[in-house]
């Protein structure tokens, strides 16, 4: 295990380029265009370009749009590209063939699903989310509760009182799996399973653990999930979203935003809806065909990939930080707000400082990419295919230096 | 009037040429990467790629994502794209600035218009469409009707009894401004007065006009407005769709959507909603960066190009087209199934044959690219910024050609 022997060996900068000369995902970087001179930790907000991105879409650019024109949709298989992505995504969230489609965004997702599950549930009117997630999920529960008109109501339980909140009219359970400030994991078994056993559905934003941990939907039973690919999937700025609907719920669930793309013709152009009679029924208008592209494209680097091995190497550089803030940053009023146990912690580090607005920048005019979110915290994405051991080392040595200098007159 | 021309001249293939040389818009088809041999005829399906689009793509790709990776957001303004384009766009549709953002799908701003439209009218129940409408606008009121548990309910009236089909429980008359099929065009402003008459909202689709005719939202005092990118304006496949809510409506009118993008302060990461005062609180979630700028180049092939001259040529192609099939293609069984007075129709010319399913592929086998739309027609799409009138020609040759041959034994 690299982190246990991070904290065996002496900890110094030729200690983390050994831990990368063994990485053994260390020919992944390659397939990333990263800036020169640039540590980029902010692969949690928006995930860096790769080269089959890049090159995907600018086929279809060239070759298809330019070339194939309307027959793009079918000979470029652009009609398909929201299943097709879709399943080559599944495999990241534990979902199966069928179960996962790309479209829209996250916001449009959370509706789509948030109504379905709350209908599918009638005699039940509580969503239950957490207090502080996501703002667009908060104001998707709150658009239910206020101007849906259906009764609904929603439940905004702290995150460790979740299970508890639960009772027989908790038709719906909104969780984020990893919170987009601290990073903190729920355990997605234990909260479905409590979910289940009041006799509500559950729906997961995985937009924070996508790409960073490994999520096995269909072990858990999970019966619902939306997310960005823009993030740690790094499908490009506000790539398609995602959703997944369990094979046996798809045909019980009926999406609230009627459309001629999830029609079970698109082409017959019926004058009356009928949906189609899997998961593309929760699909809308027309494909965004380059947004696909991009991701389908971003995805091709994950071929192959063990993700346990990604989530071993996220963790050692989550732990690397954590110590290296401890051993060396100690004394310049920072402080882990992120979980320190790893099986609680998404892959992200946030660190809590009460000038993390002023050091965000400073960091980055070093070339150390962080983002801030208020109200104090510098969170660092730790994204394993493309950093290294060193560019930690390297982050917390210009934290130290920028923390060092803040407040002082320039 | 190139019309006038055509028809006191002699009509053939060199009297299009000579059209094509006087044309004040020839020097425009060079800024589309239109295949060799292929004449295109389906720009009313999906536009073809033009060189700015192209390369404003490219260069997001490269240099934005690439190159400036998070910060592409604000240094290379996407936060502001759906504003941005949006006004770049509002010239094409009479539209002023700040009154017309990009978003989402046409389906998906179809839904947020028309519940928006129907909360503001609270004491009226009725939408009023058209019979033959685009199938996903009816299957938008259908799901209004069916899903929405509100009590609204919806008419459908032949497009010519539409102004006497309005009552004082209209709280909303929704139509397409151009028929998909035959390309009928309604006339604008004496619709939206008929719907004001009764005191109910308009809300015009002009997936088919925009780009295409000569569109003004704001001097027929019309109220909402979505439409596609992706046909006359070349957007790409499955580009940004665009909404419009005029100034006035904007303060009033609550989206039935919620998401961070449509919060006052997106980056506050505020708990509780507050849409922002403008238009932007059509927004949802996070901007497709890709597809948006895209369309943001496409529209680049615009600036300039005087309205009236191009719905002039758009109009003398399809009056050569109609005038070559009465005197060409006699005897053919072939019927024009488009009005023939161009005042009364968008910028296509559909044909009608009882094998049209059969003619479509056997034209784009010849290089004619059409497009089939059931049960009978073909539908030849005329975007005046890159056909030519020897195009119309050539189209009308090969039409001739393969009608001869159907249902011959091959």
């Amino acid at each position: 295990m690299l982190v246990t022997e991070q904290e065996s060996g002496a900890l110094d900068r030729e200690a983390c380029l050994r831990l990368d000369a063994e990485d053994p995902l260390r020919e992944l970087r390659s397939r990333f265009e990263l800036p020169d001179g640039v540590i980029y930790l902010d692969g949690n907000s928006l995930g860096p370009l790769t080269t089959s991105a890049r090159e995907r879409v600018e086929r279809v650019l060239r070759e298809e749009w330019g070339g194939l024109l309307i027959a793009g949709w079918t000979e470029a298989g652009w009609l398909e590209a929201p299943v097709r992505v879709g399943d080559r995504l599944a495999r990241l969230v534990g979902a199966g063939p069928g179960e996962v489609i790309v479209s829209d965004t996250t916001t449009v997702n959370l509706h789509k699903l948030a109504q379905a599950a709350l209908r599918a549930r009638p005699d039940r009117k509580t969503v239950v989310t957490e207090a502080g997630n996501f703002p667009t999920d908060l104001y998707v529960t709150e658009c239910l509760e206020r101007l849906a008109g259906q009764g609904w109501c929603v439940r905004r339980a702290a995150p460790e009182a979740l299970a508890g909140s639960l009772d027989d009219d908790t038709a719906l359970v909104l969780l984020s799996h990893v919170d987009y400030r601290t990073g903190r994991m729920h355990d997605m078994q234990v909260l479905t399973r409590a979910a289940h056993d009041v006799g509500a559905l559950v729906l997961w934003d995985l937009c924070h653990s996508v790409g960073a941990v490994p999520v096995d939907l269909g072990g858990c039973g999970a019966d619902l999930a939306v997310g960005c690919t823009y993030k740690f999937l790094n499908g490009g700025p506000g790539a398609p979203a995602f959703l997944y609907v369990a094979r046996a719920l798809q045909g019980q669930l009926v999406s609230p935003l009627w459309g001629w793309f999830g029609h079970e013709e698109v082409f017959a152009f019926a004058e009356s809806y009928e949906p189609a009679p899997d998961v593309r029924r929760f699909l809308t208008g027309t494909t965004g065909v380059l947004g696909a592209a991009a991701l389908e494209g971003a995805l091709e680097v994950w071929d192959g990939v063990d993700l346990l091995q990604a989530r071993e190497k996220s963790v050692g550089l989550g732990q690397l930080l954590v110590r290296l803030v401890d051993e060396r940053a100690a004394g310049l009023a920072v402080e882990v707000a992120s979980p320190r146990d790893p099986e609680r912690r998404g892959s992200q580090v946030s660190l809590r400082h009460p000038l993390a607005a002023e050091a965000v920048p400073a960091l980055a005019a070093r070339g150390v990419v962080t983002d801030f979110r208020p109200p104090d915290l510098i969170r660092f994405g730790l994204a394993p295919l493309y950093l290294r051991y060193v560019d930690v080392w390297d982050a917390v040595e210009a934290l130290r230096s920028v923390l060092a200098g803040l407040g002082r007159p320039g």
